[in-house]
């Protein structure tokens, strides 16, 4: 059987994101893994999506690093809490603040891999490190820091 | 004669970017535009870029506030060194830093405005100060530390 992702988790309301959500047709359906101890995302860019030709567009590798740190901050407290994953219970976190360095330009034909390591879990925040690779060369870092959403909240 | 935008004043090469250049038909074409001492930003996000039912997505947001970040900068370097713009002699800005601060929810269904403010300009790097507005409710606040493209730079 086929391993989920953690966005395979979230309940439907949770699942329209444009980044990640499973439920959002035109968007770009990221998906998160735990494999050890860090967190794994992949994205081959479309070719539309250029800064300048041949170079990924910097919103869209924002982008990437937001959903890939909001649901590894979802795996990660997950993980902490003992919370095993089953349809559709993935606790859901929305991004507080977002830091990404731009370190050298990433190539736009080639697909891309996410990186991310648990920094801290306190309570409903998790601050999640993201690297992200071009062919093993590493051309991003970013910082996400995650709240998990109130029980009560719906969009 | 409507007031052209400072993407409008880029060359060609520099104006494929997904979320501002007018060259990219799939794109944004964000444009951004310096009112007194503020650079402003209009956009009014599409149905499918959610975060959450009725909620702008958060790398949208992040890719806004990128692209109005080095327009401004654009902008506030062509003041400060007195460059008169014409077609197409803007120049033209990448992001080194990208920070953004979630503040509350964002609404789907109105256009939002970007304001941008000058806070440090030395030598190539120009950082913006950048705010989003929903309705005049501030939503996300952001910075954007600017780099200025090496002449011999294409990409």
């Amino acid at each position: 059987m086929k391993k989920l992702a953690i966005q395979d988790y979230y309940e439907d309301e949770f699942s329209v994101c444009y980044g990640c959500g499973r439920l959002n047709q035109d968007g770009l359906q990221l998906k998160t893994f735990l494999i050890n101890n860090e967190t794994i995302s992949k994205h081959k860019p479309k070719e539309n999506k250029t800064a300048i030709n041949g170079i990924v567009y910097g919103g869209l590798l924002a982008s990437l690093i937001d959903c890939h740190g909001t649901g590894s901050a979802s795996i990660f407290y997950a993980r902490e809490n003992g919370i095993e994953l089953k349809k559709y219970n993935a606790p859901r976190f929305v991004t507080g603040n977002l830091n990404v360095s731009y370190l050298k330009p990433t190539p736009l034909e080639t697909e891309l891999t996410l990186k991310g390591q648990l920094k801290e879990i306190k309570g409903r925040k998790v601050v999640v490190s993201i690297e992200v690779f071009s062919q093993g060369v590493l051309t991003v870092k970013g910082e996400v820091i995650a709240l998990l959403l109130p029980e009560n909240f719906r969009g």
